[in-house]
């Protein structure tokens, strides 16, 4: 069950050349690598000094200010166990006691696909590219912005199975509003499992959604094989400030007991989850993250969980959030260097903008913000693909130009390779000085595998732009997500499993009447 | 003749509270920083071993294959005296003699500008940010594409000079084609002057435009000023592979006998101009960037100079070239490396791409190669501002979504600083865990100067953007440069240098004929 594709991937480099871009494009096929194995190092921003003194505002605000646990007596009996200080539903935690706790989590371990080939890697050096999560409406430009639905929600899982610049294939791309709220779960776990062969994240908005999650994923694996084996996860928020609900906690507790994946995910609007200056927002997550970690090893020492982060900014003239700013980019830096430190896997930014359009704005945004994914060494790169308006929309326009850029990104962190073929000495050597290098033997035997190749940016000349049409990008990606649609195959699944699936989602149902809200 | 501006700006954080805001909005006055001093560091993408695995195939280059200097017999004498192979116009250097040659170069030097207090820094954690340089063709979205004219040049000039977030006025910010090609540079040096009081470039395309640069720089300073100051640099290519003509050796030559700077940056086109691999052209670059800066050393040993590259790729389907892809930004990160062992000020990347139209596509490669300009530790960020359609077009509507880009990097360059304040610890502990912190004190003391605001972006919610005309990026950003030229105001110019610079380009135009190419 190990990942030969990502094996066969050379860093991120599979799938570049001119054959693999035919296969991308016959659409059925998706020739990417399983996941990155990074051969760049990540970006230390700050020094060893002041990370201590980070790390030492984290450990005070454990000890002195506590964190809250709400409705959730199990949790506060464990933490009383282990040897904090409970005081109602509010926990202090002495000095290295969350970090005791923690050094049972895994630094690495695989989340298996139903595809075994698309198994990922989290940890380390590997990276793991994955779609948004969690906006209610979807966009693009032929319809605009409305409530998303199941359909639509569909429509992302393909996106993101014909990308082969994704690895996973995501929890809540969009949220399904027309199928009621305790009961789509369910269609987006067997949306996830029937339209896709990649891994994938199960609900956490109750505890037992989140075992129907995990029951759906024993269907589909074995129950024997996910009692040993991660094969779904649950993405957590905290309730920033330094409060962690039942809901967040029994989702974890229900993942870690059945040996399961954790995504633990501090959400810091500065200025009003949290403080106005980076290094306090950063302080605060990093307390908020460990002790979310660490619930996850108080129920099941051992149990995969990754320390995340979704830091962003607000516009304190009018209070709106702001996404794919400078500051959440810096402070996402100093977070990968916070987490290395705890040795353990993390989750960090993604393409965040909030602009409502896919335009300059929204790459600008999204850029800067990948960039702080990519250097901050995170190995799930959360809401990669797809994000508009502050999280607010799934667009549709957007999600191929994200997927382009992570194309971009797997380029990039293949980095710079030194041996005697890359030195190409041989190349100048051939022709000398003031010969271009157009025909020349370094150039022959590799210019097919050189440079990574957009699907979706137009380097033609102006007078080809023009006669084709003189397109923006957000034109191409309205073409472009409608062809991959249009090109989009199923992969196999057993029908034996396939009706199991539909069987349990049609008991489940019928045993629950609609809640709307 | 320090930097006062500099000194105040606390890191690029000068100009981010709501006073400077409303100063940029009136217009004339610029409330930027001179330059920024960067608060993070340079990020070292590869090995010791590594680097000197590329410095040695730079080395071998030099020794093995050499470098052609055409037409400038001056220049092959110096490298004869200086204790180079000359035969013929091929020059090799023994191992260690260029590197001999550029010890002389200061690591840090100031260029003047005629306002003492936009004078800038070039090496060291200095960062300048300056427009475009080079298109022949301007752009904006009410007429499209059409050749620069000197009236698009002296708007250009304004719209820098209008910007808070660049420091320096740049060359030939787009080519004025209605003024003739042996006078132009009369017409573009004196619109830096009169039109900004910011550090500028001069003329490189013959000797004695170079040295009309320098004597129009000499009637603004004074000539003695100007023999021991730099207030003026020329920036050249090498005409790569492996080739300095005698344009450029001329130029630098004029530039440094005059004690000014010059800026030697090979521009390679990987697979055409050098190697289609990254580490191959870079080694390349590295053997180029270090012969033209020690051209100027043995002109005269002392002069500043800056040791620059421009990577670019290559579609090797069609031969188009590409730029704001991962591999010259993976490059650029390498070059800065080579270039801090060298201990010279580095010109590095900029906001490149490809893209027709200051859409989505442009703002994603211009982002990514801004970020690989200020994690390579560039001092002088080439390019910063303007950049369309791979260089052929300067972009009104790039242009000031760029300068915005730069004010984000002003906010990025900044870093996380980590004292008590920053820390936010009180900010926590006065409300503790769930209660929310826009009213607390730590936020209304620090909420001013919490977040760089972008002048450009939207970040209304989508109701308010809907009802404001939903407009893109690219529709404010027209509506800004014209805002921004409406509300120009020149800064004040002694008369008597006005009359003096008129004089001389009156008296120098009518001693030549028009020439058109």
């Amino acid at each position: 069950m190990a990942a030969p594709a990502a094996s066969r991937s050379k860093g991120g480099r599979q799938g570049r050349g001119r054959a693999a871009r035919r296969d991308r494009r016959i659409g059925a096929a998706v020739a990417g690598p399983a996941y990155i194995t990074r051969r760049i190092p990540p970006y230390d921003i700050l020094s060893e000094e002041a990370l201590v003194r980070i790390e030492d505002t984290s450990d005070r605000i454990l000890e002195e200010i506590g964190i809250r646990f709400q409705d959730d007596p199990r949790c506060l009996e464990l933490w009383r166990e282990a040897g904090a200080d409970v005081t109602a539903d509010l926990v202090r935690f002495p000095k290295g006691l969350v970090r005791h706790v923690l050094s049972t989590a895994p630094a690495i371990f695989t989340q298996h696909a139903r595809n075994p080939e698309r198994s990922v890697k989290f940890g380390g050096d590997h990276v793991v590219f994955v779609p948004s999560y969690g906006a209610p409406f979807v966009m693009d430009l032929d319809k605009g912005r409305r409530y998303g639905t199941i359909e639509d929600f569909r429509n992302f899982v393909k996106l993101a199975y014909a990308s082969p610049w994704l690895h996973h294939s995501g929890g809540t791309v969009c949220e399904p509003t027309d199928v009621p709220v305790n009961k789509r779960h369910l269609d987006m776990v067997y949306s996830h499992i029937r339209y896709s062969d990649r891994a994938f994240l199960g609900s956490i908005t109750a505890e037992d959604r989140a075992e129907d999650s995990i029951e759906m994923a024993r269907l589909v694996f074995g129950a024997e094989f996910v009692e040993r084996n991660c094969v779904v996860m649950g993405n957590v928020n905290c309730n920033s400030p330094l409060v962690w609900d039942a809901m967040a906690t029994k989702s974890i507790r229900a993942y870690a007991r059945a040996n399961q994946g954790t995504v633990i995910a501090p959400f810091i609007l500065g200025g009003a989850m949290g403080p106005v200056t980076t290094a306090g927002a950063v302080a605060q997550a990093h307390a908020e993250a460990m002790v979310g970690c660490a619930v996850s090893q108080l129920e099941r020492p051992g149990a995969p969980t990754i320390y995340g982060n979704f830091l962003s900014s607000t516009q304190l003239r009018t209070g709106s959030p702001t996404f794919g700013t400078p500051e959440p980019a810096v402070g996402s830096l100093v977070v990968g260097q916070l987490c290395r430190r705890l040795n353990l896997p993390l989750r960090c930014s993604g393409s965040f903008t909030t602009s409502k359009l896919p335009d300059a704005q929204a790459m600008m945004e999204s850029a800067t913000s990948m960039h702080a994914s990519v250097l901050s060494g995170a190995n799930f790169a959360f809401h990669s693909a797809g994000f508009l308006d502050g999280l607010l929309s799934m667009s549709y326009e957007k999600f191929v130009m994200d997927s382009d850029y992570c194309g971009h990104m797997h380029a990039y962190l293949a980095g710079v390779p030194t041996d005697d073929n890359q030195l190409a000495f041989s190349a100048l050597a051939e022709g000398g000085p003031g010969q271009h290098l157009f025909g020349s033997a370094h150039t022959l035997a590799n210019y097919e595998t050189a440079y990574w190749e957009s699907d979706l940016s137009d380097s033609r000349s102006y007078e080809q732009w023009i006669e084709a049409g003189s397109e923006d990008a957000a034109t191409r990606a309205n073409r472009r997500w409608k062809q991959l649609l249009a090109d989009y195959e199923a992969p196999p699944l057993d029908p034996g499993i396939d009706e199991a699936l539909q069987d349990l989602m049609a008991r489940r149902k019928a045993s629950l009447a609609d809640e709307w809200h």
